[in-house]
């Protein structure tokens, strides 16, 4: 069987989402370069993969897919092979929706804090040469620490090891590209510090093979 | 049986879609009120079932629930009885790919777009009294063609009744809150007229008994 094909490499946070969960469960795959700075996502052949131009793109022999976090819900359903990388659990109403509890909230309350503080810090210092904006950076990290307090609190009112439960789950996963960055590119790796429940599930999460083999490729250059 | 609970009325575009999933499957549902004009939503009780204080919240005996896209995959999943009310197709990875690559573009491309028209146009002047800034529904107008402009090139293209194909599912339904303020309480109802395969797309949705039955309890009165 041809290998499965990501387009864009691990330097992008939602392409190393992707490849992360193509690692749990074991799937050979192959990285198609994207070269983000020529433009080539939004060229003819890049869009014909992905309608809005964007990193990543996925393909599964007849099977062309974008948005990565459909991607990675495909990647988990079609080839978990047991109960341990069954990281959706939905055929478990009750866990699965705990599951999808926690993503949305990566998705509609972390992220949205941690871009700002990522893109001041990482991304643009790399690719266009700025300083980042400390005030952008202030607000975002204010912002941030009252989504933080609401972790801290669910962590430790359930005594879980993970988000969902006392299992690794997509939500934890989730939570992986853009924490990765704050916590190695940015000065801000302290930010756990005060949320001792907070700092000991990132470093479970961080523990997982899948997730320390893709940090290795993920480091984004000047 | 004691009946599910709904926090939160129809007048939440985001308990809306959760009630539109509860009728799609056919369960009975209660709703409570949250009055978000008293701030009720950020009163130590609402926070115990919401802990980011947001409308709605779900009870299902035991199980409290958050997250209005989390909810719905857990009323679908656990309450669907047929293939016919099976909006996720989690059952076909390849099926449940297209639904999720839909679901995730409205929540990343056309909600963010169509966001800033329905607070301008819709929520504010209800409960602001203030008047709809033109530069912001202007440049949400323009960003949100560009959008539409990618929906009517994949119907067109896919020639597919529904936006994950033959079938309607939770992707499609995700549109229905918002698309339907805008259709029927801004002055952008006629939004559609030049994408001839969304406007078909959308009759086809509203077309839907349980749509119809929850958008006539969503008016939005100042």
């Amino acid at each position: 069987m041809a290998p499965v094909k990501v387009f864009g490499s691990a330097v992008f946070a939602n392409a190393a989402r992707v490849m992360a969960c193509l690692e749990e469960v074991g799937v050979e795959y192959e990285v198609v370069e994207v070269d983000y700075m020529a433009r080539e996502h939004k060229g003819l052949k890049h869009l014909a993969r992905n309608p809005f131009g964007q990193i990543p793109a996925f393909q599964d022999g007849d099977i062309m897919l974008f948005e990565s976090r459909a991607i990675s819900k495909y990647v988990l359903r079609k080839y978990a092979k047991s109960a341990q990388d069954d990281l959706l659990r939905e055929g478990n109403p009750e866990e699965a929706a705990m599951v999808d509890a926690w993503t949305e909230v990566e998705a509609h309350h972390y992220f949205p804090a941690m871009a700002p503080i990522f893109y001041e810090c990482v991304v643009y210092p790399a690719r266009l040469g700025t300083v980042p904006d400390q005030k952008i950076v202030g607000e975002s990290l204010e912002k941030l620490r009252k989504v933080l307090d609401v972790y801290e609190a669910h962590l430790s009112r359930t005594k879980s090891k993970y988000l969902a439960g006392n299992f690794f789950s997509f939500a934890d996963l989730n939570h992986f590209p853009f924490t990765f960055h704050i916590m190695t590119a940015t000065p801000h790796a302290s930010l756990f510090d005060s949320y001792p429940h907070i700092k000991a599930w990132w470093a479970r999460v961080m523990a997982r093979p899948s997730l320390k083999k893709i940090s290795t490729h993920m480091e984004i250059k000047p």
